[in-house]
């Protein structure tokens, strides 16, 4: 992307390029068929949850000002919206944890203030939103997203850890406060008692902990042994909501035995009880608001701008980074002026505005490639095994499974220039068909394992439309009516649905795998080379890694700990912008180019594409072969949320080629076979080569890189 | 072992086999320093956590006649005894399970007749111990523990299955009894409240599920990436005893807030307290017991003779497993006599008699096996390393290596005929020497990864002495003394501890593996052959295993629910040696002789050993290399209690060859290595064959095997 700052010019260019795609978004999501439920199910409960739980956060905060029914609303309102008119819909919209911490610190403040209070609190975040969809607007209109490129990964990922890190935060603040007595309730109650409050906390103990352990286990059910093809699938694909079903059936288990408050379950006003529909009148109330506080507003406006400007892009950007091989176009200047809008419409009506949420944002993307993988697999497999019954030989096959890749490829009237998987596909298939010996002979199933071929061939894509954003929307906006069924969640099931979502944010985080190297032993290190890994582990020093990610961590604990000072708390967003110019300006100062390219690649500073024919690509070290739908899948984007290498991309990052080249592993297998990697191993060190194909050279090559 | 009769032959045998290794077997055992005592203390808590525990069942059982202090004394005073003067060293004694339920049938018995009552129930029991005795030594001197061969897999595993439902069985009562108001105790004490008592229950849970789950991972700790070797080694050693530590720390820190009897903990009086050691002198009351009954006992002992005669006999059988490479010779004969003198000095002493115990024993043997290859591969690393500061040759390296291995053998005057160990190193050093290219070349550390080839070179063999044992059997002696601290331990820590063992002891059990075949969905079959595994499973067709896994489960649930048949449950011993009929002369009638002897070869029916190469034996499937320390053995161990072909035996034990037989891989990676099966299977599926080697042919060879 250009940095272009025409007013306006982004905005249209964003508009031209999603209109083009627009009727495919949804007649492409309407083809998926009823699969589309299992991401949308998935993203429905990640975002659902988190919501519920922050609306009775702020209900304690605001002293019942702000309901779970208000965040449900915005979230619903805006999801809806900005999945019909949004640019980018794979954008998952919802009222974060940054905003809460916001919108207490505003009560907060306004408490204080006799000529606002409690009453016209809600009127003066209107305000605030007012001026917040003022800069917002002028952001975009500016072009202030042309600037994205300069959020790199360093900022990104920082700021991806920290919301994992809040969302355990108030996973542990949470179990805690469950042996405790919950502020503004009857201390004399039975399930007060010293007895039953330690008998709710170990109980809730028990369900955050099932939960989290279950859910954790559930996503992996893919590659389970055990169970048929599709029990695995089912649970792979709604495992965790079953398991939030599961375990909120198991605390009624006891229910006989136990007082009725035990255990603890979500508290939030039905939204038909009376005055728990005040906010929506909120602007008759806007005018009163004294005229200092109406300017007043727009400090926490410029925060909150900031805040929205920056979390809404990164997570807009997680949600669309290269390796997810994304064909349709990007829209951050569009969508931040969408975002305007929703936020003037939500201080309006009196709620929290929702932004772009970070982890449901990428894991909304993930599950869509996992169907897609799905779908492409099921239509591949059937196709070749068509052309088995029709004797075909191997050429055939592999030309009607071609034919059929490409009536599944999404028909862009906007093509992006690389399409990789489709010339991958075909290299690779007329490779592999060579190389199995008689490309005309009649194939069998014998020869040819179709599914597990299939799965070895098939590109990483994502299945991107719209239907499963506004569904997951109008699941969100369905939870308001159905407040009472929700209120039979226990608080501890959520508490532990907050930590797996902490968790399951983690994988891909490349500044969390450097923090995990750095707490691996040396003599170890060859493991994270032998998994997909990101191109730093080979090309930058262990010293140069360990410097930069401890640098990276204690700005992580600054940020952190910022979110604990009451007032100050409101410069966290800030903070976080802080990191383009340190990164841009200072950081070049302490690290080489080469190597900061390597663990955090900006497009302004990259060098010139350099082509470099990697010799040996070969297929040694990925191990996912053989296994079923979306599993292969599921590795490949959880460990490789980063920038991996793929051989489709000509683009060397550095110049410090280590020994270990010649047996780097293909991340994403989709490359051709070269039989001399297979010779050249076995000349070289035959027991080893035919088991692990890094391990003789690499644990010097990783301590030690030649340019230290 | 040949069935031999001839009264006193089989012990004169053991006698002189065990006396020719007597004295290495202390000497081998201090010199292994103090890292003998990783074993030891892994050992005395598989050992001593559930006699204690027992105890406690005893306790409750027989009204307080026997406690835990007694069980604790017998398992000291017998394993003490056994580890001096017993023949197999590898076998540990304990109080099982069986022997307290036979006991508590006694204790039923005994208490309905007013000639015995409570009083003289110990008394009674000393006579079915002299009978017992009697029974014993008539069976040792009569050899019938030549017809060992007899007890074969399908025996040994269904009994070893049993006690792992038994323990497991043990953990669940346990665990839904932390909720109830336990027997004899005073129901108004606080901590029997509804609240506190459901408080207790839920704090036993986590207890229990945290040292359960901790436990098991703890055990995997050598393959972990993360903290120094040492630290990986020193918790995958001692980790289970620690984590019981832990646990009960945990246990203390709601102390302030919890009334005293919460969690609930070991109760057992201390040794020193008026009335605990009434059971010594139990020999001056056993002239009271009416003549009726001192015969009447007759009819127990001789269940108890049987119980003991198959549960020593099959404890130490798992002991000493084909694949477990002992060099010293077996003592069945010597042993059952020996068993016999405990038993009777049990009796007369009033304590319940001990017994060789699953599942400690092999695990005895598998931690020792961990301990030798320790050091084993320290002294080759160091030898290697030294080797290549001399600037040796990859040829002069091998040599001294090989020295250094032969200094380390057992060197005994008794060698066993097969060392297969010490030829195997020497083949594959020599071949892999030569296809690492020039054999006189000086090598260095880039060429030669010391630590990883070493461990691929390394065989399997124990560590075979006496001073674990002893060591043990004294720590459990002193657990009588250090009872104030055992009653520090949490009960439910106890029943994780339970569950623990069930699920440590299933890995290995071929009968185990079966049923998780049986759910193990077609589709992904092939991934036992990727493993390590029995020969069973690439010769037998899969309906021909399943039918024999059902026999064999509905067997081991008809025993099962023997146990819980109040007097009848006496039989249970019966029903198990019962099988050895059924095994020999009703199953080869339902299945074809070759598929039984895959599946549970027994030698008396074994076919002559047909000499058959297979030419491809190569290195695939073992993904063995380049890991710590004990980690490649955790897993040979644990994966492969059962029969596994290794190149070293050349006995086929079946003849429907299948087709996957060029593609079979080396379960201990000891032999040649050939780089034909490389290229072979490059021309078959070049990208399979990189990474997953079975998976084109398997899966339909398992399914449907040419013989079906």
């Amino acid at each position: 992307m250009e940095e272009t700052f025409v007013p306006f010019q982004g905005i249209k260019n964003d508009l031209e390029g999603r209109l083009k795609c627009y009727k495919q978004d949804w007649t492409g999501g309407f083809r998926a068929g009823f699969r589309i439920l299992a991401p949308t199910t998935y993203i429905f409960f990640a975002s659902a949850i988190p919501v519920i739980s922050f609306g009775e956060q702020l209900e304690r905060n605001t002293e019942g000002a702000l309901t779970a029914v208000q965040t449900l609303a915005s979230t619903a309102i805006c999801g809806i919206i900005h999945s019909i008119i949004g640019g980018q819909p794979l954008l998952i919209l919802g009222v974060a944890e940054p905003t809460v911490l916001m919108y207490t610190f505003m009560y907060n403040f306004a408490k204080q203030r006799p000529e606002l209070g409690h009453n016209l609190f809600l009127a003066w975040t209107g305000w605030v939103c007012v001026w917040t969809a003022a800069l917002l607007f002028m952001l975009a209109i500016l072009g202030a997203c042309s600037i994205i490129n300069r959020f790199t990964r360093v900022a990104g990922e920082l700021f991806g850890l920290l919301i994992a890190m809040l969302f355990m935060q108030q996973a542990i603040r949470g179990l805690v406060d469950e042996f405790r007595i919950p502020e503004r309730s009857d201390a004399k109650l039975i399930e007060f008692l010293p007895s039953w409050r330690f008998a709710n906390g170990m109980f809730a103990l028990v369900l955050s902990f099932g939960l989290l352990l279950t859910g954790l286990k559930s996503r992996k059910a893919r590659s389970w042994r055990y169970g048929s093809g599709w029990i695995r699938s089912l649970i792979a694909d709604y495992g965790v909501p079953l398991m939030v079903l599961v375990w909120t059936a198991v605390s009624y288990a006891p229910a006989s035995s136990v007082p009725k408050g035990i255990p603890r379950r979500l508290f939030s006003p039905n939204p038909w009880s009376p005055g728990a529909y005040d906010n929506w009148t909120v602007i008759k109330d806007m005018l009163n608001v004294p005229i200092l506080f109406i300017f007043g507003a727009f400090v926490p406006a410029t925060m909150i701008a900031v805040l929205y400007y920056f979390d809404h892009s990164v997570a807009s950007q997680l949600a669309q980074q290269k390796e997810f091989n994304l064909r349709k176009p990007a829209s951050f200047h569009y969508d931040l002026l969408l975002l305007g809008f929703l936020t003037l419409l939500c201080g309006l009506l009196g709620i929290p505005p929702s932004n772009g949420v970070i982890p449901q944002s990428p894991m909304h993307t993930k599950s869509l490639a996992t169907l897609k993988h799905q779908l492409l697999r099921n239509r591949l497999v059937e196709s070749a095994r068509e052309s088995m019954k029709n004797n075909s030989s191997l050429g055939q096959l592999y030309g009607s499974m071609q034919e059929a890749y490409h009536q599944m490829q999404t028909p862009l009237v906007h093509q992006q220039p690389s399409d990789c998987g489709l010339k991958e596909l075909k290299e690779s298939t007329i490779q592999l068909a060579s190389s199995m010996g008689n490309i005309d002979a009649p194939v069998d199933e014998t020869v040819f394992d179709v599914e597990k071929e299939i799965d070895d061939l098939l590109p990483v894509e994502v299945k991107e439309q719209r239907v499963s954003n506004l569904l997951q929307s109008c699941m969100v906006g369905g939870c308001v009516a159905a407040m009472p069924g929700l209120k039979l969640i226990p608080t501890s099931v959520l508490w532990g649905y907050f930590a797996f979502m902490a968790i399951e944010s983690l994988p891909g985080n490349q500044f969390w795998e450097r923090i995990l190297l750095l707490f691996t032993a040396p003599s170890r290190r060859f493991k994270v080379l032998e998994d997909y890994h990101a191109t730093f582990v080979e090309t930058v020093p262990f010293k140069t890694i360990a410097t930069f990610t401890l640098f990276q961590t204690t700005y992580l604990l600054i940020c952190f700990g910022i979110t604990w000072i009451p007032i100050a708390g409101l410069l966290f967003p800030l903070m976080i912008m802080l990191l383009v110019p340190v990164r841009q300006y200072i950081l070049p100062k302490f690290f080489k180019g080469v190597h900061l390219q390597d663990l955090d690649a900006a497009e302004y500073e990259e060098a010139p594409a350099i082509p470099f024919n990697y010799p040996q690509e070969g297929e040694f070290g990925a191990r996912t072969s053989a296994v079923d739908a979306g599993e292969v899948l599921d590795e490949v984007i959880t460990r490789s949320r980063g920038e991996i290498r793929r051989t489709c991309s000509s683009r060397v990052t550095s110049t410090t080629v280590t020994p270990s080249r010649d047996v780097r592993s293909p991340r994403l297998s989709m490359n051709a076979y070269s039989p001399r990697v297979n010779e050249l191993r076995v000349l070289h060190s035959p027991r080893s080569a035919a088991r692990e194909p890094f391990s003789p050279i690499v644990p010097s090559s990783l301590g030690k890189s030649p340019r230290k």
